[in-house]
């Protein structure tokens, strides 16, 4: 089956939640799924219940979510391809139809990965993988590439009532 | 912990797999979870991958999805009530801390439900309870309940190009 990119971006909720039901959706197909979380370093509950299905991979690379892009360092920047780079080999490896870069758009944002790098990942895909990258503030040049993008929009927001992000619903 | 009541609508994708993604996370943190699928009677992916996990309970209520509004009988109606009424009484129920009822929105929409019936459910909503609302047209007046309303938006997507819905991916 062919497999398409898509992109989960914008301002609203849902983003990474797409992304592993997605997975969750497709694992029940039988397809393998590797999930790449960037910026994601601590214990979020997806990690725990992913980690019992067989047919999903999930790996957090390290790098917590609350940097600025003054804290953008050449460490951190050099871990983020390493990375990037291992979600590459995985996308070629032919074990898995679905490869996830969960926060990948931000991370770009942010100055810690290379659009270009992302885009020439983008141009290795295999033609059955189905490539899927959320994360807020998608570059151009990467919709571009994508053959389904979907904008999560906030039309109402408790945060506004000023509510923190919550265990076992917002991480 | 506080429940709020979250909706995810519009013509974009990802709304229901951001309802799932969102009990995976729950699981996670051994929150217990109900999904009730409206206007869902196929085997979608979702249903055998979640099965498999303990905090999780998925149910389907029948009705196809590709009914038009013409179609819409006394009997459908029925059983979307009473469908309606067994995810009321699983809210009431203590027992979990999730309620999602996925494509309830376009249940209402298509006069499958009343919107009265979704306000009453709303209504009765447990402090500790988060409830999930999927599908588009969401109605205002239930919007007007929700803390966090979430539309997801197309951008960009494949079935321009003529895709058909795929298993594994879509459904």
């Amino acid at each position: 089956m062919k497999g398409y990119i898509q992109i989960y971006t914008g301002n609203g909720k849902g983003k990474t939640t797409a992304a592993i039901g997605l997975a969750i959706r497709a694992a029940g197909h039988n397809k393998n799924c590797f999930i790449g979380q960037f910026m994601k370093g601590r214990e979020y509950g997806e990690l725990k219940t992913l980690q019992k299905i067989p047919q999903i991979e999930i790996e957090q690379f390290g790098i917590t979510k609350c940097i600025t892009k003054e804290e953008v360092s050449e460490e951190y920047k050099e871990k983020s391809k390493k990375a990037l780079l291992k979600c590459e080999s995985k996308m070629l490896s032919g074990k898995y139809e679905i490869i996830v870069l969960d926060e990948i758009n931000v991370s770009v944002w942010f100055g810690l990965i290379n659009e270009k790098d992302v885009l020439d990942l983008i141009a290795k895909k295999p033609e059955n993988v189905e490539l899927i990258l959320t994360g807020r503030y998608a570059p151009e040049s990467i919709i571009e590439k994508a053959d389904l993008v979907t904008e999560m929009k906030i039309i109402k927001h408790y945060y506004d009532k000023g509510v923190n992000a919550r265990n076992g619903i917002e991480k």
